[in-house]
């Protein structure tokens, strides 16, 4: 929010910078009707004079042609407007305007009033490299799959790719609570075969069970996971809500680490003109709900990121939001060793690699193909 | 899901129908890709033989041209996939989909096997009607606003609509808990107000707060608002999860209607070839969560659904789903009187007709306006 920090530093509004579609009196109309939809949704002239037309309805702070039938128009809000609410601040944000074609949240600018209801991310970029003692090189992390197999199955593979000293060992979001493999049994199992092969090798790697659940359920299972020996959880906020994820890294005693999964949240991105940009979803809002990583397709994968859109996710986790730490951009989706160095021009060196099916593909030995990739990355 | 009882019925399976963008090579390949990154996300050449790649895989059950460059696919995937989650259910319909633009979730086919994980909606459309006493004309709701409004000046509103007979009056959902109106005072005040109009009018006018929140306080506002004499609960599931809203409706204690508000949901309908169909979000899912009745901006208001897409919800909310009961389209955003007509021939009597800011138009006396749109509707 770098263009207008005075509305930020008084402490008594927050902004919203939105890409509109359109021509410019389309845009200014547009920029106008969301001070309005996202706050009083009332009409202009039934609002009668005071505080409510000067502080509750938004307000626009810049307008500006950033292209061809495209403004941006960064837009105010009263602090009061989002209580003291994470859903609240959502709401206000991009509630109503949601429901638009051609409106699109690029990013927020918070001042320290509404940034200090949140703690962040508890361990962060720093707080993630102590846990796995891997200083400086990018982190490493698999996938236990396919969906289908039986906890002992996934568990003999968790110990091998342990063995091989990959960093965190997770579950493939797509493993929840099913006959074939529950997830009580799948946790407890898999947590032990990673600490037993850590014992072998006096490495650090962490299993990570998918914790995504109906939401009287997730912190059941968080508490079921760290009892048994989990070393960091991951959870779709997609499909649990955003503040679910909130309040489960803010949980006293659940002091791991929490990763977020891109499932079911897709679709406020596939649009280049509506929805949220990468920028905000994957970055200012996830580390706001307290994620120290976020998963997400780069570019080439199976998925449509472009490369730009990764790069602004990567800002989005790095960019000062006031005291919160840094995450990390966990890049995945079909990735291949071919794509490590163009991923470290991306990337530097502050990364996970996500690398899944194609750790199946050198050959049977998971734990060789493990060494061999973490050989790779300690090398650049 | 007419096309494949056959999978449906064998209840080993459910199906989900997905409209693909692209030539038909293309759509065929990217059928092919759902029915794996739906289930295994797994290199299709390493999967051995067996169970997983006869039962959980997904497995294309129909292929059509529906358009230049537009085809449906209906998939069907095993039951157990999804357990007995219904966030995993919709992870198994559209987690990692999502993420790939030209892929759109028309509708799903649920087995009883999954139907029964569900009680559905308490209320639906005759249990609704039987609570204001309205036993055939559309329903009104309207909205207490604008936001700003001290909880002493809303609940003053809330008794003026109540006198004039307005079936169900909702906290305008942007309402939270914000320091100029504090949730448990306006939810006691307004709840105090309309029956205190209901005792002078003999009427049955019910109050709705908005009781989205975080996901840790949902059901403590629920609580708290049923204990104060509210008489149905407003929620954003886009802001609080899909779940929430389940567990809500679930809740033994909380008998009261849940209506849903598609606050930060728009994004998954605004584009026409990604994200999910208009009958899927507002009907079946909204359904299945247990909603009572679904708002949405109607055609021609200040958003942009068009008259199908407003059809196809109000079908959503109608076609038979098991054994769930039917619910409320209501439509509202900037909804006038003039637009009566048109939707009594697009939704017969069976809806909710939300209008809020229109009602203030019409001179101070909202008793008045009240009585005056109720013999509207009374007329038809």
């Amino acid at each position: 929010m770098e263009r207008s920090p005075k509305v930020v530093l008084s402490n008594k509004r927050f902004a919203v910078t939105y890409s509109l579609e359109g021509t410019k009196q389309q845009c200014l109309l547009k920029a106008r009707h969301i001070c309005f939809e996202q706050t009083v949704e009332f009409p202009e002239d039934l609002i009668p004079a005071g505080d409510i037309k000067n502080h509750i309805i938004g307000r626009i702070e810049d307008f500006q042609k950033t292209g061809q039938n495209r403004f941006q128009a960064e837009i105010s809000f009263a602090v009061e407007t989002a209580g003291a609410e994470f859903t609240q601040l959502l709401n206000v944000i991009f509630g109503n305007s949601s429901l638009k074609p051609g409106i699109k949240v690029e990013k927020t600018g918070l001042p320290a009033k509404i940034l200090d209801l949140f703690t962040g991310p508890r361990f962060g970029q720093s707080g993630l490299r102590k846990i796995v003692r891997a200083p400086k090189r990018p982190l490493i992390c698999t996938a236990l799959k396919p969906m289908g197999l039986s906890a002992a199955q996934l568990a003999e593979q968790a110990y091998r790719f342990a063995l091989g000293g990959i960093d965190i060992i997770k579950d493939d979001h797509g493993l929840a609570d099913q006959p074939f493999c529950s997830f009580e049994e799948r946790a407890a199992r898999c947590a032990e075969a990673v600490k037993k092969a850590n014992r072998k090798t006096g490495g650090h790697s962490v299993y990570m069970p998918n914790i995504t659940a109906s939401a009287d359920r997730v912190l059941e299972r968080a508490h079921y996971a760290k009892e048994n020996g989990a070393g960091a959880l991951l959870i779709a906020p997609g499909l649990t809500g955003p503040d679910t994820l909130r309040i489960l890294t803010q949980e006293q005693k659940i002091d791991l680490p929490v990763i977020s999964h891109p499932a079911f949240w897709g679709s406020f991105v596939t649009s280049s003109q509506s929805g949220l940009s990468h920028y905000f979803l994957y970055g200012q809002l996830s580390r706001l709900a307290g994620a120290d990583a976020v998963i997400y397709p780069h570019s080439g994968g199976r998925f449509a990121f472009s490369k730009q859109e990764c790069m602004d996710i990567a800002r989005g986790c790095n960019d000062k939001l006031g005291k919160l730490k840094k995450i990390f951009p966990m890049p995945g989706g079909g990735m291949t060793e071919d794509k490590l160095s163009e991923m470290f021009g991306m990337y530097g060196r502050d990364f996970i690699l996500l690398i899944g099916g194609e750790l199946h593909r050198h050959g049977a030995d998971l734990t060789k193909n493990s060494r061999r990739l973490l050989e790779m990355l300690e090398k650049v």
